[in-house]
């Protein structure tokens, strides 16, 4: 039984006590940055709490969520505790009441500082779709797909927080007819609809980090859009992958969901064909497939429900990879899953999927078709997965308009 | 005629007055870090030099060089003066004196936090080598090569300083033979000798930087070593480009030669062959072609010498290349040129190139002979460049050893 708040909100809200992610947020009143926590349609200034309450503040009173990421997993379930704690027992109340921000009222910015950002590539059904159009005639799959999650670093420089506008880039590109590549705008502005893990515990140089060191390791859960434009990556990325194609801009929610809040939205991955090697087999231990429901909504219309749960390579899986050469992990890492597609056309985590390259455009409500975003467009990206006791997870929104 | 120094130095020092490259140290008896200019075979403690000459000291006394970076090119060029000055009038010896630092004493760190490691691959010679050694019977050069300069990002948090050692990191590998991939330690472990550009002043997202803006945001230049694993990156790198077999470590050299240092090293970029877009086009500017002369040495013996000279594509049009989508710059950021090759086999900048993928060993004065590095290797990478009325500008180097 999950404990209730004395805080009114509502019975099936997916931000009651069970879930508490972080956030960043400021007011118009007080700009300075400070952390809060998400309780309903509330953000409680987190710092101030932990005074009020007599508990120590320190990790609390900072204006990114770096110094309580680099805590450790102990000292985040202490810190939750505390929380609930607080949001649930009368006592407190009429100390913490007023320290409640409604959320309308509160500016959330990026929760952390980003150390390195690696984007994967682990939907079977996105590297499908992808290799299909990019690669027409040849396998869809390269041959190391099954063997290991492919993945590439991005601009840890360029993650934005939900709510940026997106300039609309600029870049070369050059269609299969033309002599010479143009430089212009992209003419293929896509999105890409991901899950992003936030690393808290760093790690030492030379040393991987096993399976079972995920939990240890990673301290929450956030929604990425990676920003894509078609064009531009086409033209650019063999032989050394994406760059500019990507680097333009990459949103993230502003909320981080601890990965205590997701124990009941653990699920089995799905069967794998291929046998994985020592390091990246999770089949003996406590895999770390997420049941969760992603949404994309184009200019408010929603366009696809991707299902988290389809992902061939889990996020310990992605860790243990990231890190088997040695490779360091700092607080403030941040990885996403790489675009989630599921099976079915309509649960497709791109554009150039949904509309299969621009040949089959989406029609939205107001009578216009999209191949590729237009300007002024706005796409947001939702999720929730189960909690105890029937409860919903909600993990916010990363939303994001395009600017000429 | 450059200034003479008070301090007893070489005539020929390529650490001179005309150098002055900035680092970070700290010494026994003071294990707080703090920036030293190099000066001969001294460190001058920088902050106490300003302190001592009644200057301003607050940039220079940090622990990094990331708030004198990001002060911007005004500020940059008054510091200098004012070292070149104390260095250099007699006035300030008694008070100097004392606050120089044997190199030898010298522990040196790395001198700046990266925020974004990108590695470019501007070297024509080295990317036709490559090519006919990855892709052989294909094209050496893929279209795009000579239509912009190639890079991708790579994992800013494993840059480490010269003279960390490296563990040779472990990952999978797969010879075309085998059916299916192994893991275990590399057994092609490369190096690949670079230039790297270090930015200071910021720049907006959404807002390119053009290639006149070069010398705006880069502060200062240093020594790479991108090591690479040949056989993690070989299995790997279709379709998104690098990544465990170059994450496990960057090294750079511990002093950033500032720009200004290197006005007398400016050359012409080599002839391109291809018709430049407006926004890489530096033909009717200022172009900045940079003589600088690098060596490699393996154990102790010479088996290189790349001349930078020859990079068919400028930082600056690195730079102007990787803005171009409106990306935006941070203080730290760090960018390499990719692997410095000439058009003749003993000015190779990698092992691959030099024993054309293992085919040709080096044969080693000690009577071994390498195809890849073994373990307890030691590879050094040094350089120079002209300075003024004769002189020679030292990079220092970049050095590292491998352990199993």
């Amino acid at each position: 039984m999950t404990a209730a708040t004395w805080l009114a909100i509502a019975q099936d809200s997916p931000f009651g006590v069970h879930n508490l992610p972080y956030g960043v947020f400021s007011t118009a009143d007080r700009p300075g940055r400070r952390i809060g926590v998400r309780i309903g349609e509330f953000v409680l200034d987190a710092g101030a709490a932990a005074r009020a309450a007599g508990a120590p503040s320190v990790l609390l009173d900072a204006d990114t969520l770096n110094p309580l990421l680099a805590a450790g997993r102990p000292t985040w379930a202490e810190v939750r505790a505390g929380l609930t704690a607080w949001l649930t027992d009368e006592a407190y109340r009429s100390a913490l009441g007023p320290l409640l921000v409604p959320l309308a009222d509160a500016v959330l910015h990026l929760p952390f500082e980003v150390a390195d950002y690696v984007d994967f590539y682990s939907s079977e059904h996105h590297a499908v779709n992808v290799g299909r159009i990019f690669r027409p005639g040849a396998e869809p799959l390269t041959p190391n797909w099954k063997h290991l999650p492919i993945g590439y670093h991005g601009r840890a420089g360029t993650v934005v927080v939900s709510g940026t506008p997106v300039v609309r880039p600029h870049g070369q590109r050059k269609a299969p007819a033309d002599a010479a590549p143009g430089f212009g705008p992209t003419r293929r502005l896509d999105i890409e609809a991901e899950v992003g893990f936030v690393v808290g515990t760093p790690s030492a140089l030379g040393t991987p980090v096993p399976l079972d060191g995920f939990r240890e390791h990673v301290f929450g859960v956030c929604l990425v859009n990676d920003w894509s434009a078609r064009d531009i990556q086409a033209w650019e990325y063999v032989p050394l992958g994406p760059f500019l194609g990507k680097s333009f801009a990459t949103s993230v929610s502003p909320w981080v969901v601890p990965l205590e809040a997701l124990e009941h939205a653990r699920v089995a991955p799905p069967a794998r064909d291929t046998e994985p090697l020592p390091y990246l087999d999770d089949r003996a231990g406590d895999p770390w497939g997420l049941d969760i429901a992603l949404e994309i909504r184009l200019n408010g219309h929603p366009v696809s429900h991707p299902p988290f749960a389809t992902m061939y390579w889990t996020a310990a899986q992605q860790l243990a990879q990231m890190t088997a050469n040695g490779a360091s992990l700092r607080t403030g890492d941040l990885y996403a899953s790489g675009t989630v597609s599921g099976p079915d056309p309509q649960t497709r985590g791109s554009l150039i999927e949904l509309t299969w390259n621009g040949e089959e455009p989406l029609k939205l409500p107001d009578g216009t078709t999209r191949a590729y975003l237009e300007n002024d467009d706005e796409v947001t990206i939702t999720a929730t997965a189960p909690g105890p006791d029937g409860t919903r997870i909600g993990f916010g929104e990363v939303t994001g308009r395009i600017l000429p």
